[in-house]
């Protein structure tokens, strides 16, 4: 190809040329104006190929995917509580084997992801993994329930950083909706921005998060123990049981407490973020991951049992806790700031998960196109705006409340464990023999049927708390997937056009098509659109409608005296509409013309100020508009452009 | 001309022909439900030629034209004793003086307007008459004025309208605004149907209220005389004097009251609406209208000093004076129910008024044309859904408060009187002194003098209060009147062309002007547009934006093997942007092709429902809208209609 340049024309017949441009720069003060705080926001855009490189570390990756999973450690231990307390206090001798339970599924979970980030390199998430080994409409339940927890995570963990704020600053808590959307914003904002700087941003906060807990559990134990410093009692008295402690009740408490599994899968989504050796590098982030969030979770459920804390309305209970253990000491802000900081940007996992599924499903064509497209910073700018609306909906909608949204949510995320596992198992189960390892296929399997018990027992206790409304959405969501699917196939059956049918076509076409001119009197533009027309086509009718009748016979007077030499018809509406009478008449000469493209000319003023649109009936929009519709008819408008 | 029928070809250069319409059918399900909807609400669509048609005796004139100044007795009265309590009970020795004032003073208009009638038979509204007369600035000012006062006058009595229904009905309090808005729809949409349907809508309330006024001002001077019914004593006190009785409270009183006399000079704007002999007709309704206007607002004010009723918050006086005369009988909701009807029927006035006012100043291109243009019912359907929506406000605003809104009131009546009638003063005057009428120049001069006069009082005691408003919006939209007027003039001047520079203009068109189609891949779409452009240019350009490097080779290898005998410009944008890149491609090509007129050929597919549009980029939308406004530019968009 050759190169050309700005004004180059390129003349040869057949050749191709190639044109590169820069970015280029908005010709009016608002659109500088815009593209400047889009500079400021985001940055300025990076070319396509500068893609490839950006990988993190263990370190930063352990903070990049690891924020929503460890964050849960804040809200989990809360939410088995508030249900066990339903029974009063001889619930609590409950709370830790539950606590054990779902470590041990924790466990079992962070194995079987291990098998998964090894066989799928590239990135193993569920969709994939599902859609390689099961098929279709597996891999669209499995995206489906996927894309409700990705929505599900950013409003429950912005909603549980806010508790925590306003834990702590009571003065605060008329504002929580107000503060959740802000942090919303922030974070939209910062994954425009790209993922490497996200790495910097999410570091920090998780390995404070990470150290408080540590020290906040291990003084927990001293005190315990009876070394160290004497804990503060909280008098928070237990309300008395409504329900009886029925195994419904102890089931319900575990699947609320299951919401500490939310996120373990994210490492296995982002193996190509990781440097290289990518598989390996995350396994050992994935373990590490399991080990820190297990022991944060028991350790603070552990400590919740032996101190008796109840869960309250106004404070959440790693507040109480903290405040029991070190009192409202400068270190209880600590806490209390680094769990904001952290559960604020566990959405960030899911901004980083979401728009990757969706640009999977829209690359196989289950989602509109646009979520293909990458932003200035290469990141996929649509899905990021999509979560960020849907969640902060779903914020206002809940009210900022961890507890009213909880039902509805882990249901989505064990969905797609089950599948994900049950796809692995599958896949080890069709290997030829020689490679066939019983061991892996062992954990696959314990993986999928403990997954797939618990997402049964969590839509069974949360069903009438709202699992109900997921339940009703997955299938909602399949069946509009299938449909952008059905119409993009639809429309490329009947856009495709081989190389050969192309070059085999029959050329019909000839210099003198058929070619109407739309005018509302005879002014510069309407003679303007004429005479281009003649530039186009030999064969033009000029066509006006005429509201009155003495405005017939003025346009008649008038074209028979301007020589202009070409057929005129006046269309007289007697009841002032123009738009219908004059697409009926293109309609009726395009068929007695035989039905070949015809061609509408529509000669269009443009004010020179904008706000002036306002003072002009926009026929020629509106006629563009009506045609739009109508099967061979080319509309084409002729500016012209007004100077004052 | 010829007649043709549908699918005639004309073939003739230089002919005109006529093609005659009937109302068009909508094509789709939506447009044909909306079809419905509005014939049933707005009536089927007349034939401009039966607008002459419509004409109203005597009887229906009055109700037409005077609902809104008789039914100011509701509250005119009302308003004077609500300033003048604030002096306490020593101020109702002034009520009477102040009426006998207003009515004097509403005798000297009606009989100043009466020469008007008879001076413009074709009717004359202020702006008319003051064109005619004292030019265009004091014309913007009187038309103004009035537009203002029209606003008004509906949110004034729609809003006193429902005050007569919460009176009696205090359960509906709660809802005052929204009966308040669904009072003006109805209203518009009356109107939307056409003048002589609303003629017999509104007699009957207008004369019911008249007949119920009429009684109760009989029974109530019987009470007083001792004669008859027993008045029954209303127990409210008058609460103590905040202010001085000073002449600016008494003035302030007055000033208040003489919103009694707004409407007055709407059968003056309405004679073209009357049977023939028209002015006569309008004449002798005009002096009817003033006789029971006085009559009425001189029987409340005596009525209401005698029995020394006090306005309160939630019962108008009207609605205490019914009750002192004939207690809570089915009278009295006979007159409240009479009062509400001529109240939100008085809205009608400037539904008819306001309309024509924007069309008088639309036609001299003051105001944007769609206000010239009619409705199905040849009603002026802009002006109709611009004053109900701007009333709706109001209302919203003010909260359906009359006591509210009256500082704003009457103030642009005034002023419109004051010019009405130095013009016709001016006009007396300027005529030969054969023809000069001395006393009809007296009559008008002593009219223009007082409303002169009360318009100065009602400035300077409705001024703190709420006229600085109406002072600060009349400049506003005279610069504004003036500023579409400037802009009409631009435009008529640059659009301009005469048959003689039709005729001689130079024809230097060219077959072969250049053309570029762009394209964003080689499918059906975009090989007709191809196809297309070799029959409108023999100079074409192909040009495509690749987004990644691998695209451009890709469509360059295509492009080889397709064998389309057209250059092939591929611009590579790194950056991903796609407008920017190629609208600075097509200026470019524009401007070394020489500037004259280039052709930008879209494919464009049309999916086969419209919301599957949100499922593609809508590239050839967006850059048509982005080539709007590059002069010389003539877009042309190719359909490819989908089937499913």
């Amino acid at each position: 190809m050759r190169l050309i340049r700005s004004g180059d024309i390129p003349s040869r017949k057949r050749d191709s040329y190639r044109y590169i441009t820069e970015p280029t720069t908005p010709q009016t003060l608002v659109g500088r104006a815009l593209r400047s705080v889009r500079r400021v926001l985001i940055g300025r855009p990076l070319e396509s190929s500068q893609a490839a490189h950006q990988h993190l570390s263990k370190v930063q990756a352990l903070a990049v995917f690891s924020s929503d999973a460890l964050s849960s450690t804040a809200y989990a231990t809360e939410e088995i509580l508030l249900i066990l307390v339903l029974a009063g206090s001889a619930a609590y001798n409950y709370v830790i084997p539950i606590g054990i339970a779902i470590a041990a599924l924790l466990g079992i979970v962070v194995f079987s992801y291990r098998q998964t980030v090894h066989a799928y390199p590239q990135g193993g998430g569920s969709y994939i993994v599902t859609k390689d080994n099961l098929g279709r409409s597996p891999s669209l339940l499995a995206a489906s329930s996927l894309m409700t927890d990705y929505i599900l995570t950013v409003a429950v963990s912005i909603s549980a950083g806010v508790a925590a704020i306003t834990s702590a600053f009571t003065g605060t808590r008329p504002y929580a909706v107000e503060i959740a959307v802000t942090a919303i914003v922030l974070i939209m904002i910062a994954n425009l921005r790209g993922l490497q700087e996200s790495g910097r941003i999410f570091a920090v906060p998780t390995y404070l998060f990470v150290f408080g807990m540590a020290i906040l559990i291990v003084l927990g134990f001293a005190g315990w123990l009876g070394i160290g410093i004497t804990p503060h009692r909280v008098v928070d008295t237990i309300p008395p049981a409504t329900h009886g402690l029925t195994l419904f009740l102890i089931l319900r408490a575990f699947a609320s407490g299951c919401a500490a599994l939310t996120g373990v899968e994210a490492i296995s989504d982002g193996v190509p973020a990781f440097k290289e050796p990518r598989d390996q590098n995350a396994a050992k982030t994935l373990v590490a991951m399991g080990l820190i969030l297990g022991s944060m979770f028991l350790g603070v459920t552990f400590l919740s049992q032996h101190y008796h804390l109840v869960p309250v309305e106004n404070e959440t209970l790693i507040s109480q806790l903290t405040r029991v253990v070190v009192g409202t000491s400068p270190f209880y802000y600590f806490v209390q700031a680094a769990t904001a900081a952290i559960l604020l940007l566990a959405a960030n996992t899911s901004f980083a998960d979401f728009p990757r599924l969706a640009y999977f499903l829209a690359r196989d064509r289950f989602m509109p196109r646009q979520f293909t497209l990458r932003g200035d910073r290469l990141g996929y700018s649509t899905g990021i705006a999509v979560l960020a609306l849907t969640s902060s909906a779903l914020v206002i909608i809940f009210g900022a409340n961890v507890s009213h949204l909880i039902p509805l949510y882990a249901v989505g995320v064990f969905i797609s464990f089950t599948l994900s596992q049950a796809s692995m198992t599958y896949r080890w189960w069709r290997m030829d023999t020689a490679r066939r390892n019983y061991v892996a296929m062992f954990i696959n399997g314990l993986g999928a049927l403990t997954t797939g018990v618990v997402a049964v027992i969590i839509i069974a206790t949360k069903f009438v708390g709202g699992a109900w409304i997921i339940l009703l959405l997955l299938p909602f969501i399949i069946v509009n997937l299938l449909g952008i699917r059905r119409h993009y196939d639809n429309v490329a059956a009947q856009l495709r056009l081989t190389l050969e049918q192309i070059r085999n076509r029959p050329v019909t076409w000839t210099r003198d098509s058929a070619t109407v001119v739309a005018l509302d009197r005879l002014n510069r533009p309407a003679i303007r659109a004429i005479d281009y027309a003649q530039t186009v086509s030999g064969d033009i009718t000029v066509v006006h409608v005429a509201e009155e009748g003495d405005d017939a016979n003025e346009m008649r007077e008038k074209w028979d005296k301007a020589g202009i030499q070409l057929p005129l018809v006046i269309i007289e509406s007697p009841y002032r509409e123009v738009l219908g009478p004059l697409v009926n008449y293109i309609e009726e000469l395009h068929r007695s013309k035989g039905g070949g493209t015809l061609t509408v000319i529509l000669p269009e003023f443009v004010p020179a100020h904008w706000y002036e649109i306002f003072l002009h009936n926009q026929t020629a929009w509106r006629l563009r508009a009506a045609l739009w519709s109508h099967p061979g008819i080319a509309v084409t408008s002729v500016p012209y452009h007004l100077k004052r």
